[in-house]
């Protein structure tokens, strides 16, 4: 199975076995030509990787921007599979330098002392509002969640892996993808289905997703993803941070967590599920 | 509590109520005043932060090269606390520019088509090889990651937290420490370790940490954190990655993984755990 390798193991005074364990590589992301990011993800999917990662740094806008994505090299060559490389659509320059202006272990502003809160303030400030009107129920949003197990076939071998499923209002599920690092499986749904022009600039709401359901902890990353991907509701099976709440509200998301055992908190936008009134800016 | 947030939380039809939500906010590292990452992490221990993250990326060897750690502005001013700046010390000169070397998401290599393997490498040959001859017993391993669970206050409030021990030969704690990250859980306790001498370039390894655990999967970057502090085991509650098992067994750390319930899986260097002969090059 793709995504899965082989390791030698000892288990105490057994004798020496192998073990699945979930494939982990470096993928360098390139933007025509040139190198903007390595991630260590699992092997699969990379181009949508590679595109929803471009989305979320507000470097592309949607599948319209896109050319082509090519893998660098040749095939047979050692390490072919893990340099992409993201060609802009004729008569558009996707602009490397905006990934300067992303959360992701880079330097935000530089002025001494009030940066920090300005730094919170600017990360809410940047991710766009979702302003489609949609609304979810409970039910839909409890089934995305339990939904995540049956599509996790690499975690079902190895135990190691987040996943993150992206679903329609009526429920149906349009992508699912599995990675060992938590944003990389949310940046493979979305890709996924700008690929297919079901989210980015040109996408509309009525088609694409209504619920992005993880795997993992609700974190600020994951709230923001689904925020330049236009996605109204982020259900979680483990907690929110304080971070991802504050820019859920303001964004328009509605965050549940610790959906599981058909409990379901909403820590944001709770209108969207018919919980509360919607905020004087909502649709 | 330090670390915990309330936050307004809908359950169901239920009355609005407050929930309790680990913290995350954006702490800006600076080196000699040079901006040079930005991370998501819960506030508190953050000078340990700032001093694991830099051990771990090679901009500084040991607590020798530390001068100074500093909040930015002043106390009182908005997001105060949240900009932190660690400066040389006299006759040092920390050099930010060797970042540029590291896996966090920094370009890496540029030579098209044999750049993905030759990354793989590249990673495993630039973390340095543990080569003190630390023997520990299962049993101490078992101890150290059902330890983690006694030592997680926030994530008992919150459940939304990962932890770290750093744990002697003899089953002593060291050090622990919490975050929304769990690379930042790390960089946290090797920090803490680094302040007091006990991990670094003049540590003895005598004295120094023999086992880090965590609540979290046993990834690359968690293996490759553990040989740049030259500690010779890692224990995860959790499943390991192929990376994880490859750099662990090429730097010597005995890596243990599903650490649960008794159950100690040992994915390299089981010599350190007297479960194989000792590889050739081992102590």
């Amino acid at each position: 199975m793709k995504g899965v390798a082989l390791r030698p193991v000892l288990r105490d005074s057994s004798e020496p076995g192998l073990d699945a364990v979930a494939v982990e590589e470096p993928l360098e992301i390139r933007v025509d030509g040139e190198a903007i990011a390595t991630t260590m993800r699992t092997p699969g999917a990379d181009a949508d990787l590679a595109l929803g990662f471009l989305l979320a740094e507000g470097i592309l806008r949607g599948a319209a921007d896109v050319g082509t994505v090519t893998w660098c090299g040749r095939p047979g060559e050692e390490g072919y599979g893990n340099v992409i490389d993201v060609r802009s659509a004729a008569g558009i320059r996707l602009d490397p330098d905006r990934i300067l202006d992303g959360a992701r272990f880079q330097p935000i502003g530089s002025a001494c002392g009030v940066c920090g809160r300005r730094s919170i303030d600017d990360l809410v400030a940047r991710a766009g509002r979702v302003v489609a009107p949609t609304r979810v129920t409970t039910e839909t949003v409890v089934g995305a969640v339990n939904a995540i197990r049956g599509r996790q076939p690499i975690f079902s071998a190895t135990g190691g892996l987040h996943a993150a499923l992206l679903v329609s209002s009526s429920g149906e599920v349009l992508a699912s993808a599995e990675d060992v690092g938590r944003h990389n499986a949310v940046d493979k749904a979305i890709g996924a289905l700008l690929r297919r022009g079901l989210v980015g600039a040109s996408a509309s709401p009525e088609a694409g997703p209504s619920v992005l359901a993880v795997s993992s902890r609700a974190g600020f990353e994951i709230v923001q993803k689904a925020a330049a991907a236009g996605v109204p509701v982020v259900a979680s099976v483990s907690a929110p941070t304080s971070l991802a709440v504050d820019l859920a509200e303001s964004t328009g998301i509605a965050l549940c967590g610790f959906v599981r055992g058909g409990r379901c908190n909403v820590y944001a936008n709770g209108w969207r599920l018919g919980l509360s009134a919607p905020s004087p800016q909502a649709g």
